[in-house]
């Protein structure tokens, strides 16, 4: 494993594990501490889904490296780009769960700026696939052009679909919230082609 | 050491880790800081309790993934859905903590969710393991059938336990919380087989 | 990798993630939540600046780790000092963030100890690379002398600029901002000679 | 680098980095933000003591690894209690930071459980070794017996300082810090025999 997939997997791992800290102990709960943690479903709706975008994100991260030879300097930065949006997930996370019950304008905004960040995400992670596989630059030679092209679809329809979960975000945060999980469903699916998970 | 691997420590060490900010210092303590600090032994308890659950899940995970051979994807979602539940251990802990010497319902709930975490945990787990060993899916031939059967036991018996001490949560929550002390100490006693650890 | 490294990567990890704990969620929002979030620009600036600076220094160490051949005792605390100011920074970042608004003298001294914090990081860097490179000391047969003095120049260079925007910053906050986040583009930049990276 | 190793790595690189937390940003100083950041001293000192506390005792356990041969199950469980007292010692950290300045009992309460830890965590570390190292059980063959007796002696030496500590605590807290600063420095210093640090 090289120190670059190490960091990363560094950056995806606390970033996974810092969103529980979105999700506090209710204080003073007036009609009982049951009913108090029913109440702040958002934040564990908004936990669930943040956690597994991550966790598939790491997943794909992973298929994307598996395929790579070598990384050069522009890759790092884009690499780094990447992890600045996994690593700032926890904060749109806990503005969707503490504005989610709201209605109102604040909702749709703190819904934007979630979907905002998961376009971003999106953006990052399909020019680190395009930069590292335009021309070859940096894969090895296990994919057939094919195989780059079907990855390319995949790895680039995420970022168009956040846009319109952003839109959508304009109208219902919940029903954003669910696009946004969908996606995830999406990519949790296998890619129907050669991406085998080596363990050992 | 695999990138799952790899992430699954990361998850790990950083819930573990974490658990601590859990425990807060006393602000204006009107009968002297150390009666203060007696007062919320339950925050130390759970701490405990749960730094070793954490521990001894590491230790069951890593002898899990010594014995497979390769993973693929739906094991690697069931994994996520255990480290989602490890990562979320901080929040009731948390939360029983701070309930805990409430008495009256506020201090059931906390721990019957506290126990509840506990049990999904321990189904996560216990699917982890027999998604890997059914037929002997993703294992290599270190273990013979006895082997495999023992190991079963061991791995799925938690779960029940677990839905047990949800029961005992809603009598009692120290005695919510000792049952779990209890079944982590089973845990960390050897396996009566063949499970050395090697380091190197 | 070296368990030096391993640590250290992990400190930078850590860090580089924990940044985003300083973004906090506007709470009672008058104007509406879309102006407070706006209003809070100087988070996001300075997660930024301090995100990419922790990341740079993180491929910056990986360069000077690449041409290591040996670490001994002294080495070891030189890059304990480093991850001290790398493990802090997460502070000042905060601290930036907190006054950059408030102007007056509190926005000032909030600059200074920023650039504070990266002027000691740069001194521990320069002593990093200054310790293992002279005489060769802890370097492999892998650079020529020329090139060990263009990496002293490279890796010398940023404590005293560093210096510099602490002066910037008892007369203008965001522009000592500006000049940090000037300074960690020239280190982003590739540094002309033979420090390729490897990934596998 | 072994599965042990590097999920104690991991806690000991979460819980120095976790320490930065325990530095508040001062919230409406009345005197300006600089006098209110210099009368945070203790935050500062007792930070810079805990940092190189747990670096040290990073390095010494990378040195006790280093001679193992293989770890067993009781390995394993006291490692996790040395674990326990490294990944709790940003609260003492914290609660040392807070009282330091407040003078009379709490001050000295304070300092009590902050070298309470230190001793428990200086006894978890010798009974590492010394488990380790009895009848050679856990070694290989790289030490010879007095140097065995010499990292014995190096090794179980701190837990009854850090016990003296405790006393010095109910005298003065900051000759109880200055103390455990001082023992971290002796750790910090070679051994004077064979443990060099092998980095790749």
């Amino acid at each position: 494993m090289s120190r670059i997939e190490a960091f990363s997997d560094g950056v995806f791992a606390i970033a996974i594990t810092l969103l529980v800290l979105e999700i506090h102990v209710p204080e003073d709960p007036g009609n009982g501490l049951g009913q108090a943690l029913l109440d702040q479903w958002p934040a564990y709706a908004s936990y669930i889904v943040s956690f597994f975008v991550i966790g598939i994100i790491w997943v794909n991260h992973h298929a994307v490296f598996d395929h790579l030879q070598r990384a050069d300097r522009p890759l790092l930065f884009i690499n780094l780009l990447l992890l600045l949006f996994v690593a700032v997930l926890p904060f749109p996370t806990n503005l969707l769960a503490t504005y989610m019950q709201e209605g109102g304008a604040d909702e749709r905004v703190a819904a934007v700026v979630y979907s905002g960040t998961m376009t971003g995400m999106g953006l990052a992670f399909g020019a680190l696939w395009t930069y590292a596989s335009r021309h070859g630059r940096l894969l090895g030679e296990t994919l057939s052009p094919p195989e780059v092209q079907r990855l390319t679809r995949r790895f680039t329809v995420g970022a168009p679909i956040y846009l319109l979960s952003m839109l959508v975000a304009l109208v219902s945060a919940p029903a954003c919230l669910a696009l946004n999980a969908l996606l995830a469903v999406y990519y949790a699916l296998p890619s129907g082609g050669a991406m085998p998970h080596r363990i050992a």
